[in-house]
């Protein structure tokens, strides 16, 4: 049985507005030395799967800084804080990104970025009946694209190698799970 | 059409073993501006998909730092300085933490962790007819127990939420997609 490690003390080792690092010496319960850990603290995100009317997913493309790479994702992004509904912030993202609009709004599934190194969860929420409904307006940091894709792509996206961000793959994962009918009841 | 920005400098911020921390000054392609983006600079990532020869997944439970939670997950880790080939590390890896050795090696996928903040690729591998051949030896930061779950309960590990490593649900739906023959050529 893996047991859980004791946090002996947790250091700030700076605030880089979209994460912070903290340094915690944590004892092992196995061996009883001490380690140091480097964790990322990052705000929980949300991930939305926006559906069209007629049945096409809303896509954004957009440059992104760590893989220096322009990329097709779907709406999402920090919650922000305050922000405890991941419907609501996945609404708000799906508003500012895109300029759509939808009903029925409803949590898909959720996930941990990477357990390793970040605490924060990011949360899948799935919004149907989309339509355009606002202008976008980005700021000076902001340069989106919107793309409409018919939803019976979307196991050949995730195959093909053309969603490349693992946050994004997972959430349409989580679609296709409730698509095929697989229930979390083994 | 989105544009990729331009660089103009990039400065170390920090080297916190497992990653480093960069922050890179770029120009908006659209507006001119400038602005300064703090990049996180990790090696690249390997998880296995490793099947034994009774058609079970070899999974590792380990406690997770930055959640601070026990995760079930696959075998996997950072590919090491110098190591370019992700078949070669994925069976260190399983080799490594479950003792487990296979046939056939090779690559399901990739993605990339998060574009947004990292630069890195994370690489599926798929081993198979893989065997108990060797005893582990964690060190002192290490504790991981092996288990063995049939296949078929893949879908199920997904869909529950039992798999919470988003890079594990991204190597499980990679080896899913292969399973149901959905090619990425649409």
């Amino acid at each position: 049985m893996i047991q859980p490690w004791k946090t002996i003390r947790s250091t700030p080792v700076g605030d880089f507005r979209i994460f912070k690092l903290r340094r915690d010496r944590r004892i092992s319960p196995r061996t009883g030395h001490e380690h140091d850990y480097t964790i990322i603290d990052c705000p929980d995100w949300v991930n939305v799967v926006a559906i069209t009317t007629d049945r096409q997913l809303v896509m954004v493309e957009q440059y992104r800084h760590g893989s220096e790479t322009v990329q097709l994702e779907i709406p999402g992004g920090m919650m922000d804080p305050g922000e405890t509904d991941p419907i609501a912030a996945g609404l708000r993202e799906l508003r500012e990104e895109t300029g759509y609009e939808g009903a029925g709004a409803r949590l898909l599934g959720k996930i941990l970025p990477n357990p390793a190194i970040m605490g924060n969860t990011c949360y899948t929420v799935l919004v149907e009946n989309c339509e355009l409904k606002h202008p976008t307006a980005f700021d000076h940091g902001e340069d989106l694209a919107t793309h409409l894709v018919p939803m019976a792509q979307i196991p050949h996206l995730l195959a093909s190698g053309k969603i490349q961000h693992s946050l994004v793959h997972v959430a349409l994962s989580h679609y296709q799970l409730l698509r095929q009918g697989i229930s979390g009841e083994a």
